[in-house]
């Protein structure tokens, strides 16, 4: 990415990050945007809060001058502007919408850009996003990476944890009437373990040192929820791969879903790997 | 607890919240906060954050003017002030220290008072508290109760959820590398499961119905730790227990152990019940 797109698409979500926070903030801590008011595109039933967030990011989006392509949970794709577009937005408005509406703090927004090449024919995947940001509105972070630059909070520099003994390390996890039996092997074999229920930012965490690793095994997780964060991680450092220890390539649409293994280092990553496989 | 002695302790609460706070912030989200410095009263690792939030807890009570017992992890119990102490206070200094060392926003006080009757020989338990506070410093969130007279945050009075069904619940939990067998049935029966590493806190999301349950059933949590947040939960409305379903009449000393299952109502905690039963 050109230092002139760079500057564009990081203003675009620049905007993005705050417009869509200013209109969901009326809705933090309230029953009333946690309330169901439609299905979205990728199947799942869209509350109040998630719709206000992903309508703001299209009024946003309709003003920024260039023709895009938007990729997000409740609208689905949809092309924007005149003309070819000349990028992908992948976003979830809201990530950790449960934790939004019952005011725990974390939750937030997660945006990816994928420039499209003139004259690029076919869909982009997950190896193609050059941006992502991701802020926790409830604390102010925003993790920030664009690819060959490094990862950023508010300006500093991230670095995963240098740890390389798995048992003292702090793993997240994300799980939703799973079945725990991969987890629970692993729980045991880490320090300590945290469900915080915001897949972006607690991938997020890991770039900063704040988790060592995070993992979600039950191959149901959006491509599109973790386009950002990836980006994030791989920058500030860190390791991501599906749980085959695969590199993601996940296609960006709204269906495309994917297990996780992000951690803070290969060491890190092997002993995770070696009890995913051992199960 | 007259209105005389509530106006008092509920100061003396306030300050210690307070000046712990301040004491403690410089260290949140640091590494120095999380290094080992001793070995607590009981017996495990105290963190430098630890103790300056419990060295700022002596400082305040040293101050107070009425002879009192301090039971808090890392010293144990120690009478602070002359003559027969009017009651005992009991504290968790820092719930959630790892959380503030990595600034996970779920980290705080936790602070009971049991008043003692004049004359009273011998331990009291559980059951003789009288005021709870539990605040929850990344936020500012500051639950309260003095029994008899309901439960409040900030001067909102705290309802808990009215959820009937098992399969809509968010149950948090507390797990240190534990067998999850237990939690992992309990996991498959609910909506979703939160882990965010703060006892005293999560149990005050019952209070309030930011959870709708709260379990811990290692048999390994400090009665001292729940001690105000349980206080907090029954005042709202809400049902504490043991893992048996019996009501928690543990002795006010570091070393004395419990499980925990606190539910929104009691509907809620015979369904949980009859889970850890089945298992």
């Amino acid at each position: 990415m050109d230092g002139e797109d760079q500057k564009f698409w990081g203003e675009v979500c620049q905007d993005l990050i705050e417009e869509s926070q200013r209109a969901i903030s009326p809705l933090i801590g309230s029953q009333k945007g946690g309330e169901i008011v439609k299905m979205g595109a990728d199947g799942t039933p869209t509350t109040l809060i998630d719709l206000v967030a992903e309508n703001k990011v299209l009024e946003v989006l309709e003003g920024v001058g260039r023709p895009l392509t938007l990729i997000s949970e409740e609208i689905g794709e949809v092309n924007i502007g005149e003309g070819p577009p000349e990028a992908v937005l992948v976003l979830d408005p809201l990530d950790g919408t449960s934790n939004a509406v019952k005011n725990i703090p974390a939750y937030g927004i997660s945006v990816a850009v994928a420039p499209i090449p003139p004259g690029h024919k076919g869909p982009l995947t997950i190896k193609d996003i050059q941006m992502g940001v991701v802020k926790n509105y409830a604390t102010g972070d925003i993790y920030s990476a664009v690819r060959g630059k490094g990862a950023f909070n508010n300006g500093k520099s991230l670095k995963p944890s240098p740890k390389q003994d798995l048992s003292h390390i702090s793993l997240g996890a994300y799980v939703y009437r799973m079945d725990m039996g991969k987890i629970e092997v692993l729980c045991k074999s880490v320090r300590r373990m945290r469900i915080m229920g915001a897949v972006a930012i607690e991938i997020s965490y890991v770039a900063d040192g704040t988790y060592d690793a995070f993992v979600d095994v039950r191959n149901n997780l959006r491509v599109v929820d973790v386009a950002a964060a990836k980006l994030i991680l791989e920058e500030s450092g860190g390791i991501v791969t599906d749980s085959d220890g695969k590199s993601l390539n996940g296609t960006l649409n709204v269906m495309e879903k994917t297990s996780l293994v992000a951690t803070c280092n290969t060491v890190i990553h092997e002993e995770i790997m070696k009890i995913l496989e051992g199960i």
